[in-house]
C-alpha cells in the first residue's frame, strides 16, 4: 500500500526525518511517500503558523499523490488541516495527535503528553477535547524547547524531555507518556528504554493504523461532515484550488 | 472606536451585507470597517472551505486596518481563524459565532441552532464543545439551504429557516434561536418578529460585545497561547507573511 | 437607556460604590439606577445570607423602576435571584458573575476567579457549571478578605488580592482574572494595571453587556422557563407580593 | 429520633399530606415534626416561588424545632434552600429531589422523571447537574398539572401522571420513574402498582435517608462550605434573623 | 428484614469483621446474614482478583440464603458482580462503595477517598464515572496499606490512614472523607472523632440504605438491563450455574 | 507474531467462526492462536454471564499460549476481563469493543452502536463511558436478536442488522456503524456494502491494532493500574489460581 506522510511546515529536513521514523516502522508492503506544505512556515508553534498549515495540508490533499494514496497521514501533532484532508479522498486519513492519544488508550488507563513550547499545551487540550479522549489524558506538559532544536537530536534535549516525563508521570498518575510533536518521532525508542513506560509516537503509530485501516477496507465515511467539498470559485493565490 | 470586520470569504457581495448589518447596530463613535479574505472560497460550506479561509484571515490580521483596529470581528459562523487572530493583536478579536453562543446565554436557558448545510452542524457543534458552551445549546439544525442563497432574501428562504427554528424550539425544548451563518444576518429582525423568542445573530452580537470590550478597556490576554506568534521564516506564497 | 442596578444585599454604601463603577462604564444614554433589597444581610458570604438576598432581589423586581427598566443588573457574584428576576421583566436581566464569565472568554483560553471567603468558592463553581462554563474556568481561589473589608480599598488589601491573582495565574495556567465580589469592582483598574492581564469585573462587565442586548432588541425568552410567574395567593411578610 | 419536615410553601393542606406519607413509613422511633414556610406561596410553579420559599425555609432553621432536630427534610422537589439549611445546624439536613435522585439510583441503571409544569423541567435539570447525576436521569417530563390539583388525587390526575411515566419510559430507555412533586408522595403506591418498576417518592425516600444517616451519626461537614453563617447585622422584615 | 452481606472475598476472618460492623448499626428487626465466596482470593486488590470475586458473587446470589433475603449488600469497595447480582433477585442489591458514594453526597460538598494500595485508585475513579459521581468526590488517595493489614487496627495503621485523610482534606478542598475498603468498617469510628469531618464506611451506609429500601418497598427494576439472566447452558465448573 | 484470540464464552463453533474473521485479515506473518473460556455461559447476555466469562477471560491468561504471546485479543463485546488480563502479561491486551470505538473514530464524525439484545445496550454505554469515548457515540441499538442466532448468518438476521443501521444512521446523525457482537465479525463485509458506510467489526479491528503495537513495540504500562497482580492464596475451585 502507499501511504502519503504530509508534513504541513515546510522544513524539508523535518520531512526526512519524519520518513525515516515511519519507513522504520512501516510493513514490507507499505511504501511511504513524504511531502510537506508547499508554503508556510518552518516550524509549526502557534496558531498563526497553524492558520497556515491547515491551509498547505488542504493543498497538498490535491495532488495526485494524495487521490492514488491508500492511506494519508498529517504529521505535525496539532493535525491541522485533518478535517478537511478527509472531505478530499475516499482513504482514510490520520492525525499523528490523534493516532497518539488513540494507540495510548490501548497500553494504559491515562496517559502525560510532553510536548514543545508550552504555549501549544491548549492546542493539545483542544484536539483531547475534540476527539473525545480528554478524560484518558492526565496532564499536558510543555518543556520549552523549540521544535526545530529537536532535529540536533542531542543528549540535554532528550535529558530534558525524559525530565519532563518522569515529572509528569509522577504527578499525574499516568502511565505512559505521549510525545506531542513528530518531531521527537526520532526519541521514542531511546526515550521508551530510559523510562520503562510505553511511550507513544503519533508518526509510527498513525503509519500502523492506516496500515490496519486499509487492510481492513476501512475507509473515512462520505455519509456526513466528511462528504467531498463542494464544487465553487476560488480566489487569489488559491484561484485553482476550488473542488 | 474602529472594529475591522474580516469576512473569510472572498464575497465582496456577503461583505457589503454583513457590514450593513453591523452597521445598522453600532453605537454613534463606531466605525466598521469591512474586509474579506483576499483569497480562497466564495462561501465557507466545508472543513476544506474553512482551511484556506484561516489562512486568509491570518494574513488579514497583518494589515494595516488590522493593526491598529481597536477591535477586530470574524464574520463566518465556524470561527475560522480565530485564535490565530488573537495572537495577532492586543485588541479583542470575536467570532460570530462565539458571539451569538454567549449571548444566547443570557436571554434564554438553552438555545438551538438553525444553520445552512447539513454536513456543517458538527462544525458548530465542535465550536460549542470548545467553548465550553456544548450545555447550553438543545440543537444544531441544518437546513441545507446553500449560503450564497442566503443573499437573495426571499421570502422562501426566510420561511424555510422559520419553519426549522419552530421545529427546533419544539424539539429541543429550547428557548432562543441562533443563526448560524453570516449570511443570515439580514434575517434576523423579519425572522424575530415572526418567532416570537430571541434570534440571535452572530454579526451584530460580535460587534457589542466588540464596544464593550473596549469601553471596558479589556485586551486579549498574551500571557499563555495568545501571545504573539514566534517570528520565522515562511516559505512559498506566504513567504513574506511570517510573523 | 435605562439600566437598574439591585444589590441583593443591604448596604447602602456598597449600594454607591457598584453605582460608581457602572457610572464610569456606561455609555453616554445610558442611565444608572441604583437600588438594593429591603431587607437581608449588609454582606453576602454564605448560603444563608444568599437565600434573603434571592427573596430580596425578587421584591425588587416588582417595583416600578424594575418594571420600567430596559435592562436589570443583579451586583453580587452569586447571582442570587437571577433566575426569578428573568420571570418577572420581559428586558433583560444579568447577573454579575455570568457577565463576568462570559467576557473573560472572550480575551483568554481560560481564567481563574478570585473571590473572598474560602467558604464561598463552591458557590462560583456551582454558578460555572450551572452557565456551562465550568471548561473555562481553571480555578476559585477565596483570600479570606471579608467583603466589607473591600469598602476600604486599602493598599494591604490590593496588594493580598494581587498576590492571589499572581497565584492563581501560576498554579491554574489561566491567563485572565474575574474578581469574585462586586466590593472589588473599584479595584479593577488597578489589579489590571499591576497584573498586566485581563481583570474582569462584573458589574462594568454587565453593564456593557446590557447596553449591548438592548441595542440589539433581545429581551428574556418567554417561552419557557422565565415566563412570567404564575399568579397565586401569598402569605406571612410576603402576603401581597403574589404575581 | 426527631425528623423536622418542613414544606417550603405555605399549604398547611400540603403539610399535613406530606406529613402522613412521611409517617407512614418512618421507623418505630421517629417522630415526624411538620411546619411550613411562614411566608410566601402556596405552591412552588416558578423561579420567583422558589426565592421567597428558600428566605422562609432559611428562617425556619433558626426554630427550636430545627435547632433541635436530629434530622431535616425539606419537602419541595426543587429543594430550596437546602444550601442554607446545611449551614444553619449540625444535623443532617436532605432535601427531596436528591434524596429521590440518589435513592434511584440504588434500583435502576437510569430514571426518567416526572413532574407538574413543563416550564419547571429546567429546575430538575439544574439539580441534577448540581448534585453530580446528571447521566442518571434519562429525562426530565413535565405534565402541566399544576401542583395544587395533585390534593385532589383523583383517578384522571393519577392517569395522567401514570400515561407520562409509561411514555417516559419507552422513550427514555428509563427503568424507573422520579415523581417530582412532594405533593405526588400519596400517589406513590398507587404508580408503582401500575407500572410495575420503581416510582420513587422523595419526600419518603427522605425520611429513610435521614434516619440512615442519624444511625450512622453523620451530620453535614462543617468544614468547608456548610460552615455556620457568619453574624452580622440583618435588615428590614428580616432584622432579627441574622447569624 | 434479612440482609445477606456477602463477602466478595474468601476470608472468613473478614466477613466476621464486616458482619460485625453491619450488625452494630442494622435495626432492631434487621437479621444480617454474613458469607463470602466459596472461591477466589483472600483479599481483593487487583483486577485479576477481582474478576473471580464478581463470579464468586453471581454464584452466592444463587443460594437460598440470597434468593430470599430482602436486601443484598456486597461488601468490596470495587462493588464486583453488583450488575449481575441485580439481575439474580428482586429484592435490591447495593454495593459499598455506591453506599458510601450517595451516603457522602448527603453531608458534603464534595469528599474525598482513602484507600488501600495505590494502584487500586483508578478502580474508585471508574466506579465514581460509572455511578455519575465523579464531580462530587475532590480526589481518591492510596495509603499502600495492605487489605489484609488493615485486621490488625493497630495504632499505626489508624494514625497512617489518618495522616492520609488530613492531606486528603487540605489538598482537595473537600469536606468528608469515604474509607475505601471493606476492611476499614471497624476503623470508621475512631477516625471520624479524631478528624472532626464526616468519614463514611460503606458496609454501614449500605445496612442503612438496604433498611431504607425494603421500608419503602422500593425493589430493583426488572424492565432494562437488570431483568432476570436469560436460561442458558453453562460448562466447565460453572456447569450448574446457568440461570 | 502470535495473536491469542480468547472468545470469553465457552462455544467452540463461535470460538472458530471469530478466528476465521481474524485469520483473514491477519497479516502474513501473523499467527491467530484461539482459544475460549473453560467455563461459563454458551453466549454472554447478561451482566451474570459476563461475570463468569471475566473470570474465564483471567484463567486462561495463565495458559502458556498467554504468556509467550506477542499480544492477546478479547473477542467479546463486552470486553470482559480486559483490565485482569492486562495485569498479567507484559504483552498488549485489546478487547473488541475499545478496537471498534477507537476505530471508527477514525473513520466517522461520530459513529453508532448495532447490537444484539436491548438489555445489553448499557453495557456498551458504560464501556464507552470508560474509555472515555461516549461523545464520539451517537447512539447504541438493540435488535434483539439472540448472540445464537447469529451463528446462522442467514438473510433475515442480516436484513434485520442492515435496517436497524439504517435507522442508527438517519435517527443520529451518525456516519459510521460499529457491530456490538462478536458474532457479528463474519457478516461485517456485507453490511458494509449494503450501508454504503463504514462498518467496523470489533474482532478484525482488534486484530490490526495488536499487529500495531506489536510492531511499535508497544506494551502494556506496568507502572500503575495493570501492574502484574499480587501473589497471594486462593481458595476453593480456583485454589491454584492465584497469582
Amino acid at each position: 500500500m502507499n501511504i502519503l506522510l504530509i508534513n504541513p511546515n515546510t522544513s524539508t529536513a523535518m520531512t526526512r526525518a519524519i520518513a525515516d521514523a515511519a519507513a522504520a516502522v512501516a510493513a514490507p508492503g507499505t511504501r511511504i511517500m513524504a511531502t510537506q506544505a508547499s508554503f508556510g512556515a518552518l516550524s509549526i508553534e502557534s496558531y498563526y503558523d497553524e492558520a497556515y498549515a491547515a491551509a498547505g495540508v488542504a493543498e497538498q490533499m490535491r495532488s495526485d499523490q494524495a487521490r492514488s494514496a491508500d492511506a494519508v497521514v498529517l504529521a505535525c501533532f496539532g493535525d491541522p488541516g485533518l478535517d478537511a484532508a478527509r472531505e478530499c479522498i475516499n482513504a482514510p486519513v490520520i492525525g499523528i495527535a490523534e493516532a497518539a492519544f488513540h494507540t495510548a488508550c490501548l497500553v494504559a488507563h491515562r496517559f502525560s503528553v510532553v510536548t514543545t513550547l508550552r504555549r501549544t499545551c491548549p492546542m493539545a487540550q483542544h484536539l483531547l477535547q475534540r476527539y473525545g479522549l480528554a478524560a484518558r489524558c492526565a496532564g499536558v506538559h510543555g518543556t520549552d524547547i523549540p521544535v526545530l532544536a529537536l532535529e540536533a537530536c542531542d543528549e540535554a534535549t532528550v535529558a530534558q524531555i525524559e525530565a519532563a516525563a518522569r515529572q509528569a508521570l509522577a504527578q499525574d498518575g499516568s502511565e505512559a507518556i505521549v510525545l506531542g510533536c513528530a518531531g521527537m518521532a526520532p526519541l521514542c525508542a531511546q526515550l521508551s528504554a530510559r523510562l520503562g513506560v510505553p511511550v507513544i509516537d503519533g508518526v509510527t503509530a498513525a503509519i500502523k493504523l492506516a496500515e490496519g485501516l486499509h487492510a481492513l477496507g476501512l475507509k473515512t465515511s462520505k455519509l456526513g461532515s466528511y462528504a467531498r467539498p463542494l464544487p465553487k470559485p476560488y480566489q487569489g493565490w488559491a484561484s485553482g484550488l476550488g473542488w
